[in-house]
């Protein structure tokens, strides 16, 4: 839609009406009391607007359809394709499904009797997939950078212990990958690839990973909104993969004074997205609190809001964690975390009706 | 506490530590490997720490204390007063107490039938305590400001109808205030006074309200850290009225693009806030979204992070409605609402540990 | 602009139109590819968006318009009034005309003796208006409040002093209220009533003062949008009172870590303010950084971006202010901005075309 | 440095002593009324924090030391290392001495011509060094990613022109890379590369990018603080590559409604900056604006900041533009900005004291 200015003269309006026509689409011209409005009816994803922003007396110039059509609930609709949530399968685990499902594990992977005795915690705790991070995205680079960084064998044994952990204990594993040059490596150890919210942009990155054919976990960056988060998300889907799991896991604080969480967790995100597209989403309460101790209150809120799933970092001993201590909980919190997340669950009952 | 540039001078360090002991506090040095580190002991809030930032060899001067001394559950520990959560009665309805309280009724107060008409569908919904806008802050000089800007007699007509409204359906009422010319006129209506949002900072309106000695229902500014909210609460409790009730209400949206809700509601702010004071905080999903089909699944979230109710906003016709429409869910859903959040109360049981 | 959703019925799309047509505006129907699109032509400012953002069928309702008309360059040339650059008139001073104006004086009047002697200094060091606050907004209620603090006596002999100092040094003065009992008070003895950020959103407030007929500084929330900023202008220019000296400040600084400035000076929204308005804007490096080390740098590019002006706070010894000393300048430092400041004007000529 | 809580008893205190020495650290106690405050005395980088933070009786840890050691001015002058600003020498340009530089060219390579003709156009402006996309991050994987898109020989074939270009126009030249694979490509025909505000955080490609050995241009992602933005710039610094640009482009606008400016410039982060590393800043009015109507008074107030220079996008007919026309301005206007930025930067005279 491009709103003209006020003193836009009828000329300027039919320069409008003729750039429009150049790209294939048919302008609807409405002359209002101040100003005209021209409507463009056709494929807009064919327009640059930014070109008509500038044409004389252009007041803006803004894109009505939705960017991100090939997630989109309505464009599914429309083309009579799938349109209801869909379910992400990983293995026997069903992601968006009637039941919400639980992601836990360490932060960083230390070593293979950490991984493996957390593994076990977790799963006793009633936890459906093993997260373990091996490539640590890290703000100093004078901090512990996950065992990845230790050159490629030391990933590949890290990989290792995680599918190990995977096979003993009957989780599928997922774990981040954080450049392009760790894909193929750890496309060939995990059932599920994450994708950091310091990565949401990295759009050659995603475009490698979705071609592994594999389940994505795409974390929502702390800066993005909802259609940026959504947008890039279509890079993925548009390499034909549409095994995409969302994360909300907290934007920017905002406001003065000290921070009382690390990020905000924008739960209302959940069920916003959920109208718009029919991928799963899932909540990281951990991340967007930074505190072991808001853990709790924020998955019941994470379930209670509508999300498919948590992902939850877990550490038998958070003291003794070389990463990210201040934010795991015990197996034996997450078990309490779990039945009543799943007590809450039942509370609520099936969600109404699906938009 | 005190941080010296690693090339400051002795002489600059005995210069601070003087000037610490000039407002009778002691300092303590500490020589670390790169830099001093000079620490006060005593009352800090006696020192003007934008002072010591600029004193020559000074890098960094913060405050160590908490700026909210009289509502901290760690400072009224400390001098052995209450400090559990504290229950804010309001007639028979207690807020902060065992079961979540809560409130509902029409943005703005339209007519005595529309008022009553709503009363009626909130009082048979569960609601506990009616509110009804009647000074409402507008973006816009030119929309609807409620009946409140009819002048002086049409305003104690409009409170009249909710005070009445109230003894027929035995329900307290509520209704905010927007500038000091109405405290004293409301005073007389109401049973709690609500302090909106946009007026989180109006120091002389909140040492107004608190005079009064009622129930305040003070919500945090879009804006505001929750270390300025809770710092700004302290001008009422200096007051002397420890009945405020603290309500997270949505602050400003990030990234860009379309905003898919009209705040972003912080629900982790609910349990960080509990942990800091004593105060009872609420929620209120329906200005915190802008959403009617929203407002659900946010109110199950509130309730499950721990909220000891909330406010929520309700028409009959939300189509009819003069202000905020789009965000005003129906009797009937009002009542879905609070059923279901009173199973999520229940499955999530009492609250664990107090801090 | 009324966009529907792509699956609405032509039902639907009727019932909006009947709904617009109720407010006596024209519905201009926009049948597109993927979905109808409905103009509103008449006078958008009768409708209340949010009603039609929940009609059945309707995915996206919003205004076209400029909410601040009276404000408005466009609008102003419209209808044939003032459209050009409006010059607020101070005395002899004038804001928004071809030279820089300065405004300089401490951030707390403190005492007689403190208060001329800074006078004495910013009109030597080349200043036009002098600034003293009397009634402080501070976040903590344990802090200095400013003289006005100490009762109506108290507030007006601090008053009474500034009228003084601008009398003998030759240059009106202004000071800040705070709330809506100090307009009648502070009106008697300043030249310009400054509202301060943090009351930017108390309608209440800026009506009373814009009924006194004085020139008003207004400044913008470090919250709020441009839009807001200049649709809550309107409430005091529909008391007729065109004076308006608008101010940036600075808005919420974004991001993790420590802050390395109070605020974030958002200096593109000067001339981005300007095109939209015949106010004049000023810029205020003192409270936007809160660094006394940063005031020349971004006083020097508030000028060179276009401002009319600058507010800057000055004592002779920073260090011992009792309010806010880690951002004031002394006059002599306040000589070298004055200087430079004007030299960078020259150094950019006049303004190109007006929009 | 760590927080106790009030009520933290003298074993706990004990626990976090020892817990400190473990580290190789000493810890200094510091009892104070109200509570007791650690000092952490050795190398804190060697420390990680979050594990102290949950420590028991602990209320606060925190780092006293600032996080980027290696670019740090403070730092370089404990160790008699270089302190002062860095000069950044690109052939025979100095980005950080006495002169502001001038970057410009087009948004994206379009064509042979397109980009040879731009380049004729700037460097007849004044500019120094030509930029030209080839790899453009979108938002929407429906637009236009530029020619790098087409594969391997396109992209080598456009990088082949922006040599020739600057060959025959006498300008060194950059361009952006956007992921790990275009890393070895680009090196090899380019002076300068830059790493846009979407890969800031992209620790992998920062690292293959720093060992290159070429300077670097390092946007500030719209979503980082000044201190996130420095602790990454360290991760290139620590491939002992010092040659780096720093770039200050815009951060998230905040505040309802329209936004008038695309990002926010924080200008006052250029001299905040300045006083923490030796690294030379330069700022981009296009990106951060969105609006080719602006560029020229940011421009302005970039240079009267103290920015060592400019970036600035350049069509000869910005409507004509693939990518991002509503932001470019025309060489015949790059002109106009270079001239007077070069008298602002002679009126503001050179910058006092370092530091």
């Amino acid at each position: 839609m491009i709103i003209m200015k006020s003193e836009a003269t009828q000329e300027e309006i039919e320069n409008v009406v003729k750039e429009i026509e150049k790209y294939g689409l048919r302008a609807d011209v409405s002359q209002g009391t101040y100003r005209t409005v021209i409507g463009l009816v056709g494929d807009e994803s064919k327009v640059p607007f930014s070109r008509f922003a500038i044409l004389p007396g252009v007041k803006e110039a803004m894109m009505v359809e939705t960017p991100y059509k090939l997630i989109s609930r309505e464009y599914a609709k429309l083309s009579g394709e799938e349109s209801q949530h869909r379910v992400v399968k990983v293995g026997d685990i069903e992601i968006g499904g009637s039941e919400p499902v639980f992601i836990a594990g360490p932060c960083a992977v230390e070593s293979k009797a950490q991984l493996f005795k957390i593994a076990e915690g977790v799963k006793m705790a009633g936890a459906h997939i093993l997260r373990g991070g091996i490539f640590k995205p890290r703000t100093s680079v004078h901090s512990f950078q996950g065992l990845g960084a230790g050159g490629q064998e030391e990933a590949e044994e890290a990989l290792r212990w995680l599918q190990e952990a995977g096979n003993k204990f009957q989780m599928p594993v997922i774990t981040e990958i954080r450049g392009e040059g760790q894909v193929d490596l750890v496309a060939g150890y995990v059932d599920v690839i994450q994708i950091g919210a310091r990565n949401m942009y990295d759009q050659d990155l995603l475009t490698k990973v979705a071609r592994k054919g594999k389940p994505i976990l795409y974390k929502r960056h702390f800066g993005a909104g909802i259609e940026e988060f959504l947008s890039f998300a279509e890079y993925m889907v548009a390499e034909e993969n549409r095994d995409i799991i969302l994360c909300e896991r907290g934007i920017l604080p905002l406001g003065k004074g000290r921070s009382y969480t690390r990020y905000t967790l924008d739960l209302a995100a959940v069920p916003a997205i959920q109208k718009e597209t029919y991928l799963p989403v899932i909540v990281d309460p951990s991340h967007a609190t930074g505190r072991r101790d808001l853990v709790f209150d924020l998955s019941c809120a994470g379930i209670a809001v509508g999300a498919s799933g948590l992902i939850i970092e877990v550490h038998y001993n958070p003291v003794e964690a070389l990463v990210d201590g201040q934010q795991m909980i015990t197996p034996d919190e997450l078990k309490d975390v779990i039945s009543t997340c799943r007590r809450v669950h039942k509370a609520i009952g099936p969600r109404r009706n699906d938009n």
